[in-house]
């Protein structure tokens, strides 16, 4: 049976799985990424781990067709080339990771961004599976987005699109966001953003379980407050609901999808206090001809839908 | 040759126009709409029309392979149903305009959202000829919008996609928009927005020409006055190119166009003193990897887009 290793490479650690046909992982393993060791060492690290996998797979009678790999940054599927991973340090601006990495290997490799790729394998297998059109939104450190039209992943003419965590859902003068822009969906919707969110609330007076802490709450620290039934976190989490609602507008009127998908982290953890209210600013705000039959679910594959997506296409072409 | 009739239904009048296999426009007609006569009766004149102009290409040596139809609502061209159409009336409430018309003219119909036609016309033969990866913005008295990715036409699970009028630019808790949301691009780049801006420029205290009108300001005043190098004038107008700006920050993170197409009546007489400060405000906000090489350019087909690119689905396909 034909198979794929799909790597998601992460700012810790690699994450290697060979996945057959069907979009079953076989076997998974993981490295350290060691981003502070460059890119060659990092290059060579990855076709390690994609060989462990090969012979994973050969052991287990497979044919390894492929390496699929997820990466944090914008790239070009087209070219192979990352247009930067500032969290994995500078040297990755205009790095050509396909062909580094088809060097080291001497096997066929194509890249897709980390969202665009969990994007791919939560439409093959999971939360959007047999929807022509979806969006999804992987809530985690940061907001990342992924859009499949007529059934094949939005990539934009550099491999840029879906970068949902960038839209903008408020006052465009105020909130910085580290892209450049001001009121980004990923200043609110993103455990950051309601760290953040929290800080501000406590800064502004607030009171209870987040200001008792003795220091800066995180996404977690309000989470374990709201379930305590925290007014202040419960205002913090409503707030980044509302947010996530006026983003999930832009999204509706320009896409018109039938499903979206609540992936990541935060967005797991989030999930119930988070997306009903973002589903009911949604609709009170929105054409009724771009909500009718639009349904809001959490992701089903949670941290494997990179690596699928990613063997995905190289199994089944991108 | 082949060719393909092209009707732009709009609220005052229809535009025929029989377009050969290269997009080039042989013959036009215009008929009065008079939505008030009600549905059967816009759907006979339409009927009506098009018989002519199937004379006038038969006459001419075409063979008139089908009609399509641009109209100005949200529609599912895959069931041809218009799900609204509120400035022609509410009886086109979920109407059959497919069914409808080629019941009455025994011939295929195409059935496209307006400003999709719109983009599929600049697509085609326009503006964005040539582009895997485009959006258009129609900017007239409201903002309509169209999409191409990797070549094909965005139009979501029910064909409602492509409303980019209705992506949030501004505090979403403030300027309502007759969509149900507040903060909508089109309450600030449309000739109705500039209007509203210019009213509450000088309800404000502004004083200049538009003060001295005598009655509320429209975006024509607006432009003239800006001619004349009114300070009011060029601040209302520069507050629309940043509004613009945003929305285009959210387009382009979202979908990573190579050209972005402004036309409508507005977004001509504005192109250039709206566009260069849109531009400015988008640049300065956006991710590198998601501006780079991208072109904002005017539309180049006029009011002809919506007919050429109806007609171009039914000769080239959906």
């Amino acid at each position: 049976m034909r198979a794929a290793i799909g790597i998601d490479l992460g700012g810790t650690k690699l994450s290697g799985a060979l996945v057959d046909e069907t979009g079953k992982i076989r076997f998974q393993r993981t490295h350290p990424t060691e981003a502070h060791l460059g890119t060659d060492s990092v290059v060579a690290s990855m076709a390690a781990l994609a060989r462990l996998m090969d012979e994973d797979g050969r052991a287990a009678g497979f044919t390894v067709v492929g390496v699929g790999v997820g990466a944090p940054g914008p790239l070009d599927p087209k070219t192979g080339v990352v247009f930067a991973m500032p969290n994995l340090g500078p040297g990755w601006k205009r790095y050509p990771l396909r062909g580094g990495l088809e060097k080291a290997l001497g096997k066929k490799v194509h890249v897709e961004n980390d969202a665009n790729a969990a994007m791919q394998g939560e439409h093959w297998i999971g939360a959007a599976a047999g929807s022509s059109d979806a969006v999804m939104l992987t809530l985690g450190t940061g907001v990342g987005g992924g859009i499949v039209t007529a059934g094949l992943l939005i990539r934009g003419v550099r491999g840029a699109g879906g970068e949902l965590g960038h839209i903008v859902v408020e006052d465009p003068t105020t909130v910085k966001c580290p892209c450049g822009g001001r009121g980004c969906l990923e200043q609110f919707a993103s455990g950051t953003g309601v760290g953040r969110l929290a800080v501000a609330a406590v800064a502004g007076g607030g009171k209870g379980a987040l200001a008792l802490l003795g220091r800066a709450p995180t996404s977690h620290d309000v989470l374990d407050a709201a379930q305590a039934g925290d007014a202040l976190a419960l205002t913090v989490l409503e707030r980044a609901g509302r947010a996530l609602g006026v983003g999930l507008v832009s999204i509706v009127h320009s896409l018109n999808p039938e499903v979206i998908v609540i992936g990541g982290g935060f967005g797991a953890a989030a999930f119930d206090r988070v997306v009903p209210v973002a589903d009911k600013e949604l609709r009170s705000r929105a054409l009724e001809a771009s909500v009718e039959g639009l349904r809001i679910v959490p992701a089903t594959l949670g941290n494997d839908a990179g690596v699928i997506g990613a063997a995905r296409s190289v199994l089944l072409g991108a």
